[in-house]
């Protein structure tokens, strides 16, 4: 047996154990998770989710931080096919502009006030918070608000916090933290984002 | 600023930097994505790059190993609220059980034709093999067939491989490699797999 398929059998002997360990936890309540990391895969990672919760009817509502100011698929899909969900964009407020810090952390706050109502509103199954971390990076929101209002949200509710960094109090504050490292990506090769893929 | 601030910071400096080197690739084509790694998001991040070619109008084949005997919401979502998107599951057909590893091979291999003519289809957009790297790990599929029919789709369409291990060759293959790593889940805490987030 070569060596890829030793760590392959490997990986698939975990994945079961690990199948099986899932199946014994017996905690009922909501998750929050952080998808943090270089690589990719977090913003459509959350979104894969936001299709699990909608599978079961349950009640989505996504605040997506810095993004907005150019359409994606996502969007483009929630606003067409999805009138259910509450989708809300930090979007043209945001300008990663130092020289105009006052205005970027207005528009942060304005952001998070959405959020915040979220994480106290009992008739949310599922909040997403895309690129939340970037607002802590920049300490454009306080820290420790932040984490007060994502643990004391309601205990049925399920958040998911994508971004990078993200920092130790948070990640010490989430039930799941899964960090997405970058092995390769296709724009070093010279390939552009793709539509459906990338954005 | 302490330690996380500025680990935060530098992660929103690199997010700026890459985002800047993205936009002057200059290559238009599909792209091929691996999902690795022993972290939770891969088969989500799978889903939401669907949500983002739908809201695009591509036209989207998922195939899934493995899954398929257990009803998930994401399975659910499609088949209630997508009618156009090709989903095909492996399901009851496959069992790990090292007993019947004739019959495992039978299903993998049934499984991998609908997959491959997808790769073959330029209709197809966007073709998402979830879980596939377990059909490599346990020999059920010839990796260079599989690696073969990943590398010689059409060009303008894009694929989704998901999986632990995978193996070096495939990762070679592929344009944009991610690996999801565990940093903690919510199940070692004893709390149970979540409806809308983990499955």
């Amino acid at each position: 047996m070569d060596r890829d398929t030793k760590h392959n059998k490997a990986m698939a002997k975990q994945k079961a154990a690990v199948d099986d360990a899932i199946s014994k936890a017996d905690i009922e309540q909501g998750v929050s998770v952080l998808l943090t990391g270089d690589g990719k895969g977090k913003t459509s990672s959350a979104f894969g989710m936001v299709i699990r919760a909608l599978g079961y009817g349950q009640r989505v509502g996504i605040v997506q931080f810095i993004k907005g100011a150019q359409p994606s698929g996502e969007e483009t899909y929630v606003k067409n096919h999805l009138p259910d969900v509450t989708l809300y964009q930090m979007g043209t407020g945001f300008t990663w502009d130092t020289q105009d810090r006052a205005g970027d952390i207005a528009a942060a706050e304005r952001t998070w006030e959405q959020a915040r109502a979220m994480l106290e509103d009992v008739t949310y199954d599922l909040v997403v918070l895309d690129e939340l971390t970037y607002m802590l990076a920049f300490d454009y929101l306080p820290e420790q608000d932040v984490i007060g209002a994502l643990t004391s949200r309601p205990a049925g509710q399920s958040v998911v916090v994508t971004g990078r960094g993200g920092g130790q109090a948070l990640r010490e504050a989430m039930d799941t933290v899964s960090e997405v490292k970058e092995i390769k990506h296709a724009y070093r090769a010279g390939i552009m984002a793709r539509q459906g893929v990338d954005y």
